[in-house]
């Protein structure tokens, strides 16, 4: 596995990360991700994440970044499915996860972005 | 990672497979997904095969035997996101996938899902 798929639905994009997370798949993900956003004009980005156990701080800074990258081509991130064990995680490592709204599921966050583009557009 | 994510749009869900299969991994998905079939009395399961290289023959007797688990659950399964090479060699090695409906990508598959449904319910 070299990559992580990029789904597209509506105008949002959809990556579920399930493999731990190496520099160069990180890289190959954000080059992936930035390159979509532009070729299907996305305009909000779901990061689902129900199948880590842990977020260190790699994938933190990762995450955080990706956001900051589909920001600046004007489109919003929303982290999905977040584990109870991993917000606490989080907290206790002090990652903030700047820029990044966070949904129960996929479904919430889909809600979440569909308002902000409604409101955006309003 | 012990299990694959099963994310829940609308009335569908969507299954990307994005790791090497191994045989308790397989029998933790169609445990996983049959009880969220039921659970979130889904109507349509969409797996997502687009960041497999190769679809050997016990994945694909795996996504048949997954589709006839949610058949008689009632629920349509759609395999999207298949590769050009994956297809070739899903003929070469003479594998049907019976009872499996094909989509190109996510969207595609969801609409033929939803005009199913429709056509259900009319």
């Amino acid at each position: 596995m070299e990559r992580i798929p990029i789904l597209k639905m509506g105008k949002f994009l959809l990556v579920t990360i399930q493999v731990d997370m190496h520099d160069r798949l990180a890289m190959t993900l954000q080059d992936d991700l930035t390159n979509r956003i532009v070729r299907d004009r996305a305009s909000g980005v779901l990061i689902d994440i129900s199948a880590l156990d842990v977020v260190d701080s790699f994938i933190g800074r990762m995450i955080s970044n990706t956001a900051a990258m589909a920001r600046v081509l004007d489109a919003d991130t929303v982290l999905v499915g977040m584990r109870p064990a991993v917000a606490i995680t989080l907290v206790e490592l002090g990652l903030t996860l700047d820029g990044v709204k966070t949904a129960l599921n996929v479904e919430r966050g889909m809600a979440l972005l569909t308002r902000d583009f409604d409101r955006l557009i309003e």
